[in-house]
């Protein structure tokens, strides 16, 4: 018999979330039945997504929703043996019972050197998620100028870094100057850090002043109105966050971006990384090559121990990460 | 020697037009040089692009822009015969000489039963504006549902027209009862009066209980918000117009529509049909024959005299027209 630890969302968020809106519970977990496995988390992941998620695909008193990576440790599932790791959608637990439904192994032949927590990061769902923004929805092309707001967050950096490789010119914007040398590290060609930056049109035609092709979207809010006005003619947006705008209690409002889509004719448009699903493993192969070869940098921001993670997740969605917010238990 | 009327801008719109923005005035115009034409005007458009494109194409004092059916009464340039009809970009004028750069010959076998002033109309700009936004922005589908607001206008009322043709479910949202009332002459399968539904949320939702695949986007503001709402997954939304900002003299605000977008993966677009203009001759011929085979019907608010100009074009900002709005000199 074994327990488990798992967070609580006791009461839908409010504004931002704060301590009382989780709670840790213990729980005895079943004995694996056949086809079913036991897991142990050994990484977990905390991302923006799970605070507007939390409304639409949660009722108070669920687990947290969230990926981790579990070691296979009971298994009637000859799909998952024990011993093997998976990334699954188990929630903020420390041990899972479960079919093989939710999960995916690891890569067989991920390489011994490589963390991995990467599964959850770079080479997980935000790195495909970045990766899809760029070539599904933007197509953006080698030559192009392209801007990134959250520019040193879990998808923000391989945005930069994956439109560096396509050959273009990359300006990002990021909330501490710890965040913008980071991302000048990975290789941006200009980075702002739009708290500090007096006039934000100014920074931006600062990166560039004939104006953006592409604008991948993290963030929403009034900086994207301004950022609107940057685009060139034709200008393509990817509406990948809005991570300003999740712990509003009434929407914040902006001016309407009517006119200006109509005389610049912009695209916009929202998306999720799982319209892709059908080509992830091709996808991952293709990040974790891009990391060997030293084309990808991946940082992570580790937080210690299972008991931390509502601290991890209310400090990712302040800003304190740089690179990917990971728990590890 | 012929003296022409102009219609000036005197100065630049601040907030709703007033008679006062207008100033008449004759002048003299010179005899045609060699490449040059004289122009009679017989028709001219008045359409609610003027009043954004105001602010970024004119200076005070400047003839307003708009396009008009003229006749070729003195010619030096061959291609646009005496006694022949061209629409031209000429403003707001009685009479104009130029050369032909910016002239179109009338199509060369327009029937004799069809009024000239639609080449303004269904079988100009507006009607290619709502042929192109449905074909090549919306990629408009066989059994979708489409939604179009400012439906009885020039360009709304011909959307849903296409639409039909194309095998499509129609609503339309207009502004009097009047207008809910032509629409649905026009074959739109649903149509409700904005200014007199309780709900807007509601008269959407009995337009389609299972939500919109297409928007056609002529209005902007509260009206989009609502809107996006009742889109399906994956929806296009083709921005065309925002009539309801138009006048605004601070860009009037609503929430971030980015957490929709994400959510529904929506993709929106601004588009002029200047885009797409090494299309228009065949587009227009296309137009043509939808409307001799009875499938596309063409109504005209018909303003009588040049002196009235302004009246008409204040007139057709707020919604008093029915159908294309022209004046005939």
């Amino acid at each position: 018999m074994v327990q488990a630890q798992a967070w609580i969302l006791t009461q839908h968020f409010e504004g931002f979330p704060t301590g009382s809106n989780f709670e840790l519970k213990t729980e005895q977990l079943p004995e694996p039945q056949d086809g079913e496995v036991l897991l142990e988390a050994l990484f977990l992941s905390v991302d923006p997504y799970m605070r507007p998620f939390s409304r639409v695909r949660m009722s108070e008193g669920d687990v947290m929703i969230g990926a981790q990576v579990a070691k296979v440790i009971q298994s009637k599932n000859s799909a998952f043996p024990v011993g093997s790791h998976v990334v699954g959608r188990c929630g903020w637990r420390t041990h899972t019972v479960c079919d093989g439904t939710d999960l995916t192994p690891v890569m067989s032949d991920w390489p011994k050197d490589v963390p991995m927590s990467l599964a959850l990061g770079a080479i997980g769902m935000p790195g495909l998620t970045a990766l899809y923004g760029i070539e599904e929805v933007l197509a953006l092309q080698p030559g192009e100028t392209l801007l990134v707001n959250a520019a040193a967050g879990a998808v923000g950096s391989v945005v930069g870094q994956i439109a560096k490789i396509k050959g273009c010119k990359v300006v990002g914007s990021a909330g501490s100057d710890a965040k913008v040398a980071f991302v000048k590290e990975l290789g941006f060609d200009e980075a702002f850090n739009y708290k500090t930056v007096g006039s934000l049109e100014e920074a931006l035609k600062n990166g560039s002043r004939e104006g953006y092709d592409c604008y991948f979207e993290n963030v929403g809010g009034p900086f994207s109105t301004i950022a609107l006005q940057q685009m060139k003619d034709f200008g393509r947006i990817a509406v990948c966050g809005g991570i300003s705008l999740y712990n509003d209690t009434t929407p914040q409002s902006g001016p309407y971006p009517h006119l200006t889509m109509i005389f610049k004719q912009l695209k916009m448009e929202g998306f999720l990384q799982t319209r892709w699903e059908h080509k992830h493993p091709e996808s991952l192969r293709r990040l974790m090559a891009w990391m060997k070869e030293g084309k990808l940098q991946c940082r992570e921001h580790v937080t210690e121990g299972f008991d931390n993670m509502p601290a991890a997740f209310m400090g990712m969605l302040q800003g304190e990460n740089i690179g990917k917010a990971i728990v590890k238990v």
